[in-house]
């Protein structure tokens, strides 16, 4: 923004809000004086004349809430915009869906954030990213006591994407429709309504058994964590509380739990799987694996079984669907803009800076990094190694490199970690015997298996705060970062990168299969099963809550519902 | 039902469910033996062959629900219809919409107390009333996972109707579809996201400072205890949060109160109205009494002031409307049948019985007590009195009636209580001086005045439950005073009233008004305004919570804003 221009911005905002002048900074500017006007969204700061980068962070979700609480760089104006004004904590989004917790009580709202950050909040939705001007169009959320939305533009230096991912119902008829989804708060409070409006329907009189059973049939769609935890709080929900205030139809309940995989938690380990379907079996839900939906319609649903192609319509109270992760529209726009349209998700490199677009990062599910193959720059690699231009490379080279590989090629660690190698040189022994020099060929050679080990991060809660985390580490070192970059070095270019690029750390999963049990499956393969893993699981949900308040809000729930059971109002 | 008629329908419920019969009972009739099946709100019993007579609530409000906490007859088959499966705690609903108490903890499931009680509980609406062949039509809540509704009748032999009120908008255009109302847990739901709303939409960029003050003019229509309240939680929200998480906008918040009458809580001590017209005036809160709404659009709210006629539009962003009183319909359409249609809410005797139909009770908000005048009665009572038909009343007949007179006309004793009389006698002297034969003329001079003191009840919640109580004892009781009647002598006509008439006991009332001040009024006319009638207010309403569950969810509702503030995520 050149002077002039600021200066008749900060003008027209000084006329337009004369009243709300609360921060008139006088301050001198190139031998003469001017009144600056801040307030607002206005991005400018008095301090040195100078504009501050202005990052527009989308989304408060995982990525975007671990984004901005660890962000703390002064020489940004950071805002925010977001549909939704608090972050949820989402693993336990299972557990609202029957009232074991609260969705309050799982919510963090954001303004706490931003006035301690200084940072700026709007709430609304990005519809448009137009990259050639650094631009994004909002509109505002519907309300009850507002009509009509308010639209506006928002420009920014820095676009942070943190916007996560819709389910994708991959245009089954009838889904969007019939099916209850389980990603947001609202959506779980929809169920935990519906689920009780089943059992108060299936109690009118003058209703046949074929009727009941009917209302009373619960159908849950994908078989990965979200869906199994659904099931499984819903079967307790059933045993615990439905036994004993709706007696008369307890009979008529059953839950149908649909994977189109061979198995239900096939991300999980085997020993886990086995347990968490053997569980169901012994609970009665009924698992169907190999089951694909065709269709929903509002009194039936269809499936197809893989393998035979059998299509068998069965009649349904209520669908939860849980599977599928779909992009919003505006970024199907925006990687159409930037020349990503065939991909399914947005991709970024290491250092979670969008592919194509200059100043955009994106982070979390809507975004996957597009990890770069050794074998792709194995020739850069040799040259850069080969500082004495002999066309092999001796020892000392090897070993001025080695550190850059492994920094910048996450997966030959993994490689060598699969091989149980200590490190690549006794990968590169394997391959040369005892040479001491190495040539292209042998070098090509030795690491031609590394980049299978390529994986694409899971869309995890992990993932997404582990990424919002990194980038705001990577922002509040930019200025140092840009004067003495600490990344490793470029094979293809000059110097070294500004950062280390991200690399992500499993602390394990977990899958709450119900009955106060869960299976946690920790690093270093350590699988454990039962209620010892619930205690565990209590733990470290309890400790991962954002805040003191939610902390103890769930703990106060969890207690409530030990004591009080679980409430039946259908609110 | 005829036996023939009574086993036919067993036999047909027998052939419907035939997998629930959990309770076949064998019993003898009139020297042959059938099968008697029960389940599913079927109402015969199998004791001693007869028919229990099937009691119908309608309703699980204040009245409703306190008529089936003290109800304990086991000759009675009592099947609930209510359109909400839970009780909710009204005194509190205000403090619902600003987050200082979760909707939740003000909620008692009902299921819970009918599986206490074993009553019968079908969660709709009662949408008409034939009281010719006692029976009511009901239609089932719509639900999103349910498409349509289920109609059904039900039979009924003794009907208690406590369906409360709805709000009244006195037919005022624009009110139905623009404003809020403050009567029901979604309502305080609704409007506690409509305000977190209104703040999020004026903190929006690009808008001019009218439209920001227009977002943010609250405007609450009724100056009762509701209105007064929800006004007060509101400035606190304002005052104690808002300056917080919204400081840019919080300057241009406005709180109107409308009241169409002369003072706000007109119902209160002149000392509580005047305290908390002062208080309002000094925290700002616009105050505008004598002003009556006549029209509400999307952007205006229009009043007309008594007295000038003048009226004024004012821009707004949200409206809630706490006033009047509305009957539902199907209660409209049952007083036609009745022949109550002039009346402007059901009417009944002192003992709750809807006048005009047999056994049918109406209580709460829904009903009014149309009181007997003593006026009305007086040769009755005189000719009752007169037992040795001396055409005069001796001390001896006189004290013979007196008893049952105070009894039976509740305005007798509130009338002596007014002229500080201690009793009737004293009363009587001052008509008749020290003569002590008294003759209809001068009886007729001394009782003149006293039904200048019949009052209708207030539509409260104090009233509603203890006529609920009242009630449930009567019916406790019902075998025995049928035989032993403990009720006045009936004037009118042979032998003594069954039970007592009903008769109300105020407690005090309570208006808080913010800033943790409540004023409270007691009997005795004790009047006490501040800090510590605020904590008077805590403990009883966590006192009256109708169980250990809600009482402990209230208060650590409470606790929890006291140590964190109120939730401004808009859920």
């Amino acid at each position: 923004m050149s002077f002039q221009s600021f200066y008749q911005r900060a003008l027209t905002l000084f006329k337009a809000y004369p009243s709300t002048s609360k921060l008139l900074v006088l301050s001198t500017f190139s031998g003469g004086s001017v009144l600056v006007y801040s307030d607002l969204n206005t991005a400018v700061t008095p301090k040195d004349g100078q504009h501050k980068k202005k990052v527009v962070v989308l989304g408060s979700g995982w990525s975007g809430y671990s984004f901005l609480s660890y962000l703390n760089n002064p020489n940004y104006d950071v805002q925010v915009v977001s549909p939704r004004n608090f972050f949820l904590f989402t693993p336990l989004l299972p557990s609202v869906t029957n009232g074991t917790v609260e969705a309050r009580s799982i919510v963090e709202p954001i303004r706490g954030l931003m006035r301690k950050k200084g940072f700026g909040f709007t709430e609304a939705e990005c519809v448009n990213i137009d990259a050639t001007n650094k631009k994004i169009h909002c509109r505002s959320k519907d309300s009850k006591s507002l009509k009509g939305t308010s639209e506006f533009d928002m420009d920014y230096d820095i676009l942070v994407i943190a916007v996560g991912a819709k389910p994708n119902t991959f245009n089954t008829p009838g889904v969007e429709e019939h099916a209850f989804f389980l990603k947001e708060a609202e959506d779980a409070l929809k169920i935990r309504q519906s689920v009780i409006d089943c059992f108060e329907r299936a109690s009118l009189p003058d209703l046949t058994e074929e009727e009941r059973k009917k209302i009373l049939h619960f159908v849950v769609v994908g078989g990965g964590p979200t869906g199994v935890e659904f099931s499984a709080e819903l079967h307790d929900f059933l045993v615990e509380d439905v036994a004993k205030i709706y007696p008369k139809v307890q009979e008529f309940t059953r839950i149908t739990l649909l994977e189109a995989g061979d198995h239900i938690l096939n991300m999980f380990d085997k020993r886990i799987t086995a347990f968490a379907e053997e569980k169901f079996q012994r609970d009665g839900i009924d698992l169907k694996t190999k089951s694909m939906v065709v269709g929903v319609t509002a009194d039936e649903i269809s499936t197809k079984e893989r393998g035979t192609g059998k299509v068998v319509s069965e009649p349904y109270g209520m669908v939860v669907w849980s599977t599928g992760i779909g992009l919003r529209p505006f970024i199907r726009d925006f990687m159409q803009q930037i020349g990503q349209e065939k991909r399914r998700v947005l991709a970024t490199d290491e250092w979670l800076r969008v592919e194509g677009c200059d100043g955009v990062y994106a982070l979390g599910d809507t975004a996957t990094i597009n990890q770069r193959k050794v074998m792709e720059d194995i020739d850069a690699i040799f040259t850069k190694a080969d500082k004495e231009k002999t066309g092999t490379l001796n020892k000392k080279e090897f070993n001025g490199v080695v550190k850059d590989i492994c920094q910048r090629y996450p997966q030959v660690e993994l490689y060598l970690k699969k091989k149980k190698l200590r490190n690549i040189a006794n990968l590169l022994k394997s391959a040369n015997g005892d040479d001491t020099e190495i040539n292209i060929e042998k070098f090509k050679q030795a690491l031609a298996e590394v980049d299978t080990q390529m994986k694409n991060l899971p869309a995890t809660a992990q993932v997404a705060s582990q990424q919002g985390k990194y980038l705001a580490k990577c922002f509040n070192r930019m200025e140092k970062c840009e004067k003495r970059p600490e990344g490793p070095l470029r094979f293809r270019g000059e110097g070294r990168h500004r950062f280390q690029p991200f690399r992500y750390r499993h602390f394990g999963s977990f899958a709450p299969l119900g009955g106060e049990q869960t299976a946690a499956e920790l690093p270093g393969d350590w699988v454990s099963i039962g209620h010892s893993s619930q205690w565990l699981w209590y733990s470290v949900y309890a400790s991962k809550l954002v805040s003191w308040r939610t902390r103890t809000l769930v703990i106060s729930d969890w207690a409530r519902r030990f004591i009080f059971g679980r409430d039946s109002s259908s609110i």
